[in-house]
């Protein structure tokens, strides 16, 4: 599980950020790629990058203004160029408009994609999707226009049986392996009494990351958020930035590092970094989240977060 | 007067060349840079560029292909974002459906320009737009889906009225000298006869620039590029690919090459290079045109065509 920054600029590109999309690496876990948000020239960044398009089966959007969607109508319809005949589906969810949008795209320019396109325009926060690998869940932020956070949470991996083991103390194979997988205690032919709970290794805690759109500081984040492996915030905004930040519906480096804070994550990543903080600016932000959650990181176009399994 | 070409390739960006966009660079003529074809990146690669957004003013589409037009909604907002008050309208001229593209991006995503955009959508061939310095002409190309190619023609500069000549001559300042300009033959008080031709200077012919959205290899263009100083023709495909070219509705670099020629245009640019021509392949699509016309240019991303004046 990877989470790479294909753009971590606010509202328009300049020379060092693109504007937000975010690349949730999945591949080990389900053979997917999941982005968050595509802003204009997502495809572009792509090209730099070792994803295949092919590979992208969701699409969250976390709101509708342009520096997050510009970028859909080209991906979805490279996608297509790249694509070959079989193409898998790919689903989009996000705020309502966001079907209108792509279908008045690709079919004022008469693309025909290759591949079928689902969407799900999200009406309550919530469960949106949920299988045997991942759950995601959406909340509402406080953004000018509706605006959603998402959290991807991994199921826990159940620890495996251990067939050497059982080996090793002559326990002979068969349906009763499927018993003492399942925590059974099982009596063998020969009167031994076995605990399947002896045989079986370690269970994994599967990992959670939580992606937000543009808010303010909101305080039910801290659920959303809770206990995450890496919470990713916007950072629009400096510390001593707190009202320009309410009135644009934005953050401040501080205010993102409290609701770190108050979640109890393990790590948080700031993006959508106004052109303004470059350079040693940018470091600032980090700097000051910094002395309120010390985990944090100002993340680059093409930063890569490895999400590791915890200890 | 300068072209200045910000995507050169076709269909989909490439790491070496982004989709179709062309700056026509009107500075030092009437303060104005006009774009054709806005294709996803164009703001990106502006940024590359010394052009500032705030001096387009009007932006010509030759067909709704998403390659194309996909760069249009960014480039309006980020012309927003960095405008200030005075910002200026501008028009953008293209094909039916143009209009609801742009309206429902902006709309969707919530964009509120701070300039007005008047949309022309073209019903008819012919002139476009004429003021005292341009006429913009249009003609339907031959391709899948509408498209236009755009005829800029710049008025012929009147040769200005040689004052110091007058002044040497001891003819005194005055409306005598408006009559002299407009070439009539005057009477001087002291009895000469001074004819007005004599003492206007050179006459300059304007200069002429067609540019072509994609298409097939089409005859009535050489009446849209009649005797221009520069042709701009794509160049999708290569001298052996006819059929192909044919099958997509596209053009061979020999064809747009006979193009050239039957007009008997100054210079040919070649665009609309397909990511499958990298490096020296592209240099064979040119020495390929030239064997038919020898002025022929495969253009590269931010190549800048100055286009002088005739000698």
């Amino acid at each position: 599980m990877e989470i790479e920054f294909l753009g971590t600029g606010a509202g328009s590109p300049s020379k060092t950020r693109n504007v937000t999309a975010i690349a949730l690496k999945l591949l080990a876990e389900c053979n997917s790629i999941w982005l968050f948000d595509v802003g204009e020239g997502t495809q572009h960044q792509i090209l730099k990058t070792n994803i295949r398009p092919r590979k992208v089966n969701k699409i969250f959007i976390t709101h509708l203004h342009g520096d997050h969607i510009f970028g859909l109508p080209g991906f979805l319809s490279s996608r297509s160029f790249q694509g070959g005949e079989q193409m898998g589906p790919l689903t989009i969810y996000g705020p309502k408009g966001i079907e209108n949008y792509v279908r008045t795209s690709l079919q004022v320019s008469q693309t025909k994609l290759t591949y079928k396109v689902n969407f799900v325009e999200i009406k309550e926060e919530g469960t949106l999707f949920e299988d045997d690998h991942f759950k995601v869940t959406c909340q509402k932020l406080d953004h000018r226009i509706t605006c959603f956070g998402y959290r991807v949470e991994e199921k826990d991996y159940p620890g495996e049986l251990l067939v050497d083991k059982l080996r090793e103390q002559q326990i002979p194979s068969g349906p009763l392996y499927g018993r003492l997988k399942a925590g059974e205690v099982v009596t063998l032919e020969d009167g031994r009494v076995i605990d399947g709970k002896d045989f079986i290794g370690e269970a994994k805690k599967g990992r959670t990351v939580t992606i937000l759109g543009d808010t303010r500081q909101i305080a039910s984040v801290a659920e959303l958020a809770q206990d995450a492996d890496v919470l990713v915030h916007e950072s629009t905004f400096g510390k001593d930035e707190a009202r320009l930040a309410h009135n644009y519906y934005h953050s401040t480096c501080v205010q993102a590092a409290e609701v770190a804070k108050e979640a109890r994550v393990q790590k948080l990543l700031l993006t959508h970094i106004s052109a303004r903080y470059v350079g040693y600016l940018a470091q600032h932000l980090e700097n000051d989240a910094q002395k309120v959650f010390e985990n944090t990181k100002v993340v680059k176009d093409f930063y890569v977060e490895d999400v590791e399994f915890r200890k």
